[in-house]
């Protein structure tokens, strides 16, 4: 997958940068700048190849500007449009084994800014009949990243590559919402204890609970939705710190007017391009965003693993797939492992937002320079979310099945019962009836009617389940 | 401000309560329930009444559901009547030293919600013409929480005093944001070098900083506004869990319709009542958009004191108005002492917004019983910012003055300045040239024109300040 | 409590400082540097003598400071000796109402340090037998702050109220230890099952579960001591940026003999005073110890909740004491409200440890400046612990009780059983019993008995609880 | 370096656990459990052998295990023969590639205890001349797993590994400790400005300063081994829950006894192993310990980026080595990338520190099954901070140079020196000397002489740096 993993010839070519020269492998598209990175920063062993949205988008990016400098008349004709197939090849995923510097890097992504600009150069240099290496003839600098800056082409790549991921999360999402749908369906009928403060509270049915979940993660889907619309806002145009010296007045609308066409994004440009620059609140909000949909994972997880507790000395009221023995030393135990891995999952996209969080308070005057570890973390937490949703419907949500039994014994069980008798009989009596209950280990049911409070027929009817399940007329006593 | 600290007459009514008897002093509104939080919850020392809005929201949510109870039929008229005016009592604050109870609590808001419900019952019972205590004419269980449920009412309650209490922050954080701007134009002429990673990058003016602060802020208006829409959702009737149960189906509806015309607010119903019930989503996403603005005033505020830091060993572009002697040891000292506090409080913040997390994650089954501390940190946060921005507005923005002449002798001083010659001389003289400037100590200015590059004229013309801040058209070499 | 909130003479004495005269009202006995923090920093509501034990440091640093500038004959000796007399009276709380600077404040600490020399300072005066505000007498600068800057002064007396307040902090674990001690005395006979990931393990008893959370906690008694003993080294002598400028050589050795003496800790000079004085370790170390005592009591009430969870539709192995009714709408219910308050508490010192974190990153060159907020947050978090800690003890373990017979229910009826006879039977053999178990409901005592697969008395033997909670030699089969 | 990842020759054998059959690469080690691992947790893309130091000391338990078992006569001596020399084989890191599960799985560890127990057993089994698979032979749960359970097997083998990637991390360390050390010695005639809130303090050596930072960074080496002395205590005999069901009463000791010999490490058994299997408070601690090093690191970078800031228009006390071209559009720029990515590092750390904390928090009853987040977590930051330490060192630190005459320069140009005068001309006349020096833009030294203040001779005493830099005795005018 990485070209710097593989054997190579030894041949190389000599490449030369403001610190001096450097020996290339013939084979590598990229040059100096990313051996100099690749040098510099061995930190995570997560390389650019990792994340192929973000590969992409640096090349819709760099086709974008080769547009509109060619367009403008700032460059070559026969050189633009070089630019442009290699850009289109880089996104279809031939280069992917060249995008090599490591993800977290010093330079505020300079290096990921550079390796693109060299595997582009190097690609076009071979369409135009030349070798890798021949800068004169298109260069990486002054060619492919003309009237560009790092400190704009990056960003405005990572924001197009974040918006690409977080559409794929959504669609892992709703595939999770409609396993929990189907679950609310195929649940409906099957009434249970609700459980405040995991005390005994009022009956409700296992269907409304499977439908609660969808509902809360339906929402996220929209909250995704809303917040990446942030990173439609691009700073293209701005070069070094917003002020877009050394560009032409009319690049930024062409070269954003390109961008729309190319990536099908409805991107605009910054109105304050100096803030744009150095601002990464849209970052720190879709952060936000994926913690919020990993609280609320967790929170599901941590309740089917309640529900699914037992078989014997837990809740027992669903049944989770088993997919795998649970112990070495227990037999026959099996562990609610996919929940559990899910958990986890969102410990770690909730570290993620705080690394996010303090990256983003690290800025400083034009820039912030901690972008590249806010990237990291953003996809990295994307891709754990979307492996954790897949996992969690396939291999759990899916699969679960009701102990309608154990659940409707705990209803008629339980001392919560007496809620549902509140309006008939009067808050002082079924407080008496509570207290009785749970002194003589009765149930609710009998003492009514050892107690003769109401006759078995009304005391039926008030317990019957479509009666405790939602509002339902009643007149006080 | 709080009863419980007054000198009273020893005088004492008793009470009752699920777990016995207690005396109450007869000049508390509250009753025994109150009395045994307070027993129970001495752990903050931040009570309700520290949140006024808070207390006027509960007795909002309390006139809604007696106008519904009303309308309904549930409850006598007199009563209601009583109920209603008391409540307004209370929302005109006559009552906010009888909200004693701990704003950390356990038991998801009960203690709260069962000290409004105890005022307001005591208050109405005078009203009526009984005494305080006299609860079989007006109760606060039966009556005053009539068809509630604390995990309906308390929630309600607690986001609606959340999005007045923003409202108000917004209006602080526009006042701010005018300031900036103000600033942008007095600062509109003043030539200054921009910095990227701290390293001398390109011209811009003082004022193009400064408005780039008062986009980045007036950006957090809307930000705000839209994570608090998330509030206008509430869950009354949902009674104990969201199924409503003991409540008339159409007791929610009517509630709401009254609550939207007391608030002034557009509240609707949640569209699952269970969802609603036990999801805190909307407080974290709330508390994530009040962590973004922490982020940016931090990152401003270390910006001012970067700016400001000298005066002979720093940058020194700046003055920030000074407060305070700044040192008791070093005479003449003054610090920037106001963006330091601001820093602080956005600490505190993002350190509460990881309160908020944890408690959202900790949700069980139908309820979140962690919602007291999720609304304490809310609560803080948002206290903290509203003091922050004020002061940092009134106390440092306003006053701020810039050291012209340092600020241009830096860019005419600035090897940063090739960067405007790059399309002029190209990117290899311009290097070359920046070389010598850093060897020799050499400005630029001087070694162009030392070399003969180019003519003092053209030179002149292209380093004005006018064409150096914007982009601007010229042709390649 | 504050002197600010009360009802002063109007009359008033006029100091100067830095930035011009001040009218100070006459009761009033810190000065104007104290009015000026008060009217900079209005943030947080917490005042300094919310926190009496920083107060006693403060009084105890400014005391060593007099008795080395006496002895090293800087400073008049009764002009000292009224210094000493008035930090003994500051001590003994006499003048508490008049620490009045916010907790969080911009400055590193100044306001904190004047506050306490100017009452200082004004009570010497009075001792003396001068007006307050006559400073030539006996100044809070060139007097009572002698030898010392905010940047030593402070931080040492943090210090040293800091391990202070986690001794007392101490104290109040190892009474929650002793409770859990005793309950696992209690509970030693009663037999009950282990769970793993919620699902049934095998058996154990309560008491040992009970012992388990003694242990846990009885480490951090240590844990806490460890951590502390960091702050035994004091930076006193360091002044402004310790070089030690302007300070005597023999002064800090001198001030520290004393700091030792009257503060009874064998406080030490640290190694390095330039590192000492800009690093904030110790705190981020100490707020980590405080996390995770956090960390394990919310463990330990998570568990406390689960095990009580019911009566009917939860495990219901023990019931915790009621402290109030549960809910206004559901009669008789009882909710575990103390551990919930406890697991509040500990979420909100996870988040003040955070804000440490922030805070001790921020520092810069020779001053970590955040120190307020660090400092207001560790006090917090020890408040909230203690008052946490003492209200868990006394409202609720120590009046646990064991559902015996529901224990004991659980483990014979546990499919988890059939792992203490796994060394009898073999895996497979295991295996296929708890399979059958599963699918017929049926216990596994009854089965090996049905199949024939042990004797009653071998049985019997094999699973009586004293061999089955702990290791036990056997052969295998 | 991932088996899975290889060509095979696609012929396959049969296994067998609960769940049914599964098809095996013949060329794998590993088994059917591995193989369910591999299919359910498809979660972070890192696999277990990105941590070597963990497989050697899942080996090294297996080992000390085997010896125990065997020395009891509880497994064949032969059998415990091939499972030690197997086990001597996967220390050598022979087998590296067979351990492949996902760092980030559900089941508490039971997946990487499984996969260690496999690959083990099968080459145990061909040491003893059968084939993989026949587990008749040797059996990855009843030999290799003999005794054990994941949950005392796989904490343990995790804290070896743990205290062995410290006692590595402490080695980077030292190395950079030692090169800052070196910089104090080179840099200690340079006489600069100390800086206190960005402010102009106090002269100092730039020399004091690095070897503040050294001194700083040397506490790290002693915190990091006083908390990973609390991985020492091991759970091995605990078995399931910690009550050593099915495990002979001698067998913990001896396991522990063995274990010493094997690592080195002078382990111990847990006093109490209930509390030992549930709790994960010492990887809490050493979660601390690794991100008050990362808090540390990132003060010091920041504070090297403030200090070669520049280089016109910043600080400019200090040059970096030049590590690579800043920027695509400005000529000349070279940026602090190594110090910048090292602030990122320890970002990602603290985030890491909040996934671990959460994970610790979750834990429940008699086990804490998200251990494999805590675990990934403390290995990522383990690795993160060793390479960012590597690289500072060698790219960053050994290279940077001072700038002696600026920070003479800014010295003698600054007002801070007045402070130096305080004892001589008293804190009135030091005022008022700031105050003319900060309107007049004079330097101090100028305007003491013009206003015959002090004789040159006396001034230039006092002002020499030798008598600035540290106490020193004078007498009070």
């Amino acid at each position: 997958m990485d070209i710097t993993k593989r054997q190579l010839s030894g041949k190389t070519r000599t490449e030369h940068d403001l610190l001096g020269n450097k020996e290339v492998p013939v084979e590598y598209y990229f040059g100096v700048q990313t051996m100099r990175a690749l040098e510099n920063f061995n930190i995570s062993r997560v390389r650019l190849h990792f994340f192929p949205e973000l590969i992409k988008a640096l090349a819709m990016v760099k086709e974008a500007a080769a547009c509109a400098n060619r367009d403008l008349g700032l460059i070559d004709g026969h050189v633009a449009q070089a630019i442009i197939e290699a850009c289109e090849e880089v996104r279809q995923g031939k280069f992917d084994e060249h995008f090599v510097v490591d993800m977290v890097q010093g330079g505020a992504g300079t290096s990921t800014n550079m390796n693109a600009n060299e595997v582009i150069a190097n690609r076009a240099l071979e369409i135009l009949g030349h070798q890798r290496g021949e800068y004169k003839y298109c260069h990486p600098n002054n060619d492919v990243n003309m009237s560009q800056s790092t400190n704009d082409a990056y960003p405005t790549a990572v924001k197009i590559a974040l918006i690409n991921s977080i559409t794929k999360l959504q669609a892992s999402l709703k595939w999770l919402v409609e396993a929990f749908h189907a679950k609310g369906a195929e649940f409906a009928h099957v009434i249970k204890m609700g459980r405040t403060q995991l005390q005994d509270a009022v009956p409700m049915t296992l269907g409304q609970e499977f439908e609660a979940y969808a509902a809360n993660l339906a929402e996220e889907v929209e909250r995704l939705e809303q917040n990446y619309k942030l990173f439609l806002e691009v700073n293209m145009g701005a070069t070094a710190i917003g002020t877009g010296i050394n560009a032409d007045p009319d690049y930024s609308p062409l070269c954003i007017k390109y961008l729309r066409e190319i990536t099908g994004l409805p991107v605009v440009a910054a109105t304050n391009m100096i803030e744009a620059t150095n601002d990464t609140g849209a970052f720190v909000m879709n952060s936000s965003a994926l913690k919020r949909l990993a609280v609320k994972l967790s929170k599901i997880c941590n309740d089917l693993r309640l529900l699914s507790s037992g078989p014997r000395t837990g809740l027992n009221e669903i049944n989770l797939p088993p997919m795998q023995p649970g112990s070495s030393i227990m037999p026959g135990k099996v562990n609610p492992v996919i929940p559990e891995v899910v958990n986890q999952v969102a410990f770690k996209v909730i570290g993620n937002d705080l690394t996010v969080t303090i990256a983003a308070e690290a800025g400083q005057l034009e820039l912030n320079v901690m972008e590249p570890i806010i990237v990291h973390s953003l996809f990295e937490s994307i891709d754990l979310l979307s492996n954790g949703m897949n996992t969690l419907r396939d291999r759990c949500v899916a699969g679960i099945t009701a102990n309608e039994e154990v659940c409707r014994r705990l209803v008629y069980n339980s001392i919560g019962l007496v809620t549902a008798l509140n309006p008939y009989l009067g808050y002082e009596t079924s407080t008496e009836l509570a207290k009785t209950a749970l002194e003589t280990g009765k149930g609710i049911y009998d003492l009514v009617l050892e107690k003769k409070l109401m006759s078995k027929e009304e005391l039926d009817n008030v317990l019957s389940p479509e009666n405790m399940i939602k509002p339902r007329k009643f007149h006080r006593k």
